[in-house]
């Protein structure tokens, strides 16, 4: 049932009314330099925001038994974060709505070298319409409007008149474990919302995602006595043209992927990290790469997985250092599957009405060749899994900023699809 | 004068006798992991054995001015090491003879990975001929035997007729600033002598050594949007090409140095180490390269400096990425000259004659690549530089070992040059 006009009306003035505190709240939690593993403090204090506004929480770990077993989980290695997951949920007196997750992440990747940063990436701050501070965009920005949605409604006297879970993870920017564990732990609903920020479209496609690691050694020797064959680093180039290639073959597959024909390189690889060498006059043994490879939604990483072994064996046969020394290919995060939003979901139907009260302008949808945690709702629960968030820019780089404008405008949205998804009902009796 | 050939052969027997306290003490030496900056306790040590022998001692730090005022001097960095010098000054009862400085560096290269080392690298251990250890070649045998000589010659009651001195330095093996601080110390001596592992040869002619770092660093993006013309570790690739360009330019001009003409590869460069990226997911803004390249004697350190960096920038300007963001090149230890053993010295006569009747076989001369500390007096000092020492495999490498035998026949022709260059006396009046 359409949201009553002069509710909605109240609903937007609300939200506006409330958005320097969830701008506070949004600074607040970009302060905590959760970067993988050391989300612990960005995790209490977001279990204290749950309490405070009188929701039943729950704190629990990830379980890496579970985990491996689940097709959509992704290994657990040293790095894994050991942060807690906490859940917020709030219960109505009278369960007569759809009910709802809403999830965010609080992972942040790492800032990399400051002085790249015009500021402190963890020293927030606001300049005209940007929003400066890494994991800002992605994804505390959206991780404050899940509570100041509730707070607008609580403005009113007003809260949702159905279960809402409010989901906090880690995880998300180096497997995807924290959603899926949420998916272990049983939580269900119907619908479920995540704030990425997706410049206030929906996301219709996106990929799934590949980690992996190629480790290069062999035997070095005196740079006096070297050739530049037996060198590990320089060997390592031939596995990364390997992979250049790799990636090229599937791109020119795109045809093939609903949705993805129109996409411009929709399989990014990415050499992320390397490391190799112990002394600048020793021919380097050993010479590591840290990479990343998106898959189409519909294949199953287990198929990227045996690409990428069978490019870098390719590399090996022809490389005569490599071929003495076979490198060795391991899965050190990311072992996921893309996912689809069908067209045509009342939950999408829903939250394009909200989108065109709050911001004037219709829903359009985007495809996307990166990781979102929407995937375990779409793939493993079957929901409607609605990915929507604010413009932003340079996240996973440096000065990483969303648009306030865009954020308030992102949040009026998520607030008038929550008091349509879910109904509302008066806070008191 | 030639040695009187009885007092030769005591001394050959006297060698052998001690030969097994000598190998005892190199694997003491070994024992120490002394990689740069780790060189306290070894010389510690070095300094008991010293003052063991009855010698006068100085132990002194690195002068980082009056280093970087000399033209030998290679940078001081923030790695650079802080653990002393030490120096043993034997002084003879009737200084009647030719005075001599023996030196032999403690710093050892690191070992590397763990699991390449057949055994632990800094448990010295002996198989058949080879004494396996991180620095046993490179240089702890050669240091023990300056201690070898000098007990072979006390057990028959002798010692040099002439001031010797016994000086254990640190920074050989990355900037060579150990043994240019003894020169500035102001030790002097009628020749020197380094027993450095050179396949019981004598070198003739060696290279100098520049060590540089190149660092490239440029906007990253979320890997979502990346091409790959954006990715630093990949951009370096370019740099690393056009670093081998001008290595295969120098080894072109070979003929154009003396003792040079016939050496396979003369001027090696090495891409030592690597490292870039933070992310696996993120579009790597910034690599950094480790490397070392040789020069011919003759010429300065500083024409191959200004020539990496201008290969440097020749890669920036045809790269994309790089053009956006020229790469720093930084200077990070050796800068340091080649020398030349001219011919026809009276200390390589004496040595030659020493090593023809310790070994049975005609002293060979050898042209090497990498850098000695012989440069030092070579070209400051200009006296005779002798490096000689034994025949060794995998230094800087795996498993690392020198030859027993060899080790032995190096020390008895040690011995005999020593007795014939200083002359002997009697220890007690």
């Amino acid at each position: 049932m359409p949201l009553d006009p002069a509710l909605a009306d109240r609903l937007l003035a609300a939200v506006d009314a409330g958005f320097d505190r969830q701008m506070a709240l949004t600074a607040d939690l970009v302060r905590f330099a959760s970067t993988r593993g050391r989300e612990h403090a960005c995790q209490d204090f977001v279990l204290s925001q749950m309490k405070a506004r009188g929701w039943a929480t729950e704190r629990f770990a990830m379980e890496p038994a579970a985990l491996a077993r689940h097709p959509g989980g992704s290994p657990v290695t040293a790095d894994h974060s050991d942060a807690p997951i906490v859940v917020g949920i709030h219960r109505p007196r009278a369960e007569t709505g759809r009910t709802l997750i809403l999830q965010s992440h609080v992972d942040v990747v790492p800032a990399g070298p400051r002085e790249l940063w015009s500021r402190d990436p963890f020293a927030p701050h606001m300049e005209g319409d940007w929003f400066y501070g890494r994991g800002g965009a992605d994804m505390k920005a959206g991780h404050a409007a899940m509570f100041a949605v509730f707070d607008a409604l609580a403005s009113l006297g007003l809260q949702p008149a159905a279960t809402v879970t409010v989901q906090s993870v880690v995880e998300e920017e180096s497997t995807g474990n924290g959603a899926l564990q949420c998916h272990l732990r049983g939580y269900k609903a119907d619908a479920v919302l995540i704030p990425e920020p997706e410049d206030e479209k929906i996301i219709r496609a996106n990929t799934g995602v590949v980690w992996f690691r190629v480790e290069v050694a062999g035997l070095p020797v005196h740079v006096s006595h070297a050739g530049s064959g037996q060198n590990a680093i320089e060997a390592t180039q031939g596995v990364i043209r390997a992979l250049r290639e790799l990636e090229a073959r599937w791109n020119a597959k795109k045809g093939e992927f609903r949705h993805f024909e129109d996409v411009d390189h929709p399989i990014n690889l990415n050499i992320g990290m390397i490391e190799g060498g112990d002394w600048a006059s020793s021919v380097p043994a050993w010479c590591a790469i840290d990479c990343r490879i998106a898959i189409y939604p519909g294949e199953r990483a287990e198929t990227m997985m045996r690409a990428v072994e069978e490019a870098v064996l390719g590399a090996a046969r022809a490389d005569r250092f490599l071929a003495n020394s076979p490198p060795r290919v391991t899965f050190t995060g990311f072992t996921t599957e893309g996912y689809t939003l069908e067209p045509g979901s009342e939950a999408e139907a829903v939250l394009a009405r909200a989108h065109e009260r709050a911001t004037g302008a219709k829903l359009q949808d985007l495809v996307t060749p990166g990781y979102l945690d929407t995937r375990v709702y779409a793939l493993y629960d079957k929901i409607p899994a609605l990915c929507y968030g604010p413009i932003s820019e340079n996240i996973h780089g440096f000065d990483e900023r969303f648009s306030i404008a865009s954020m308030r405008r992102v949040t009026r949205a998520m607030a008038l699809f929550v008091a349509e998804w879910c109904g509302t009902e008066p806070v008191q009796p």
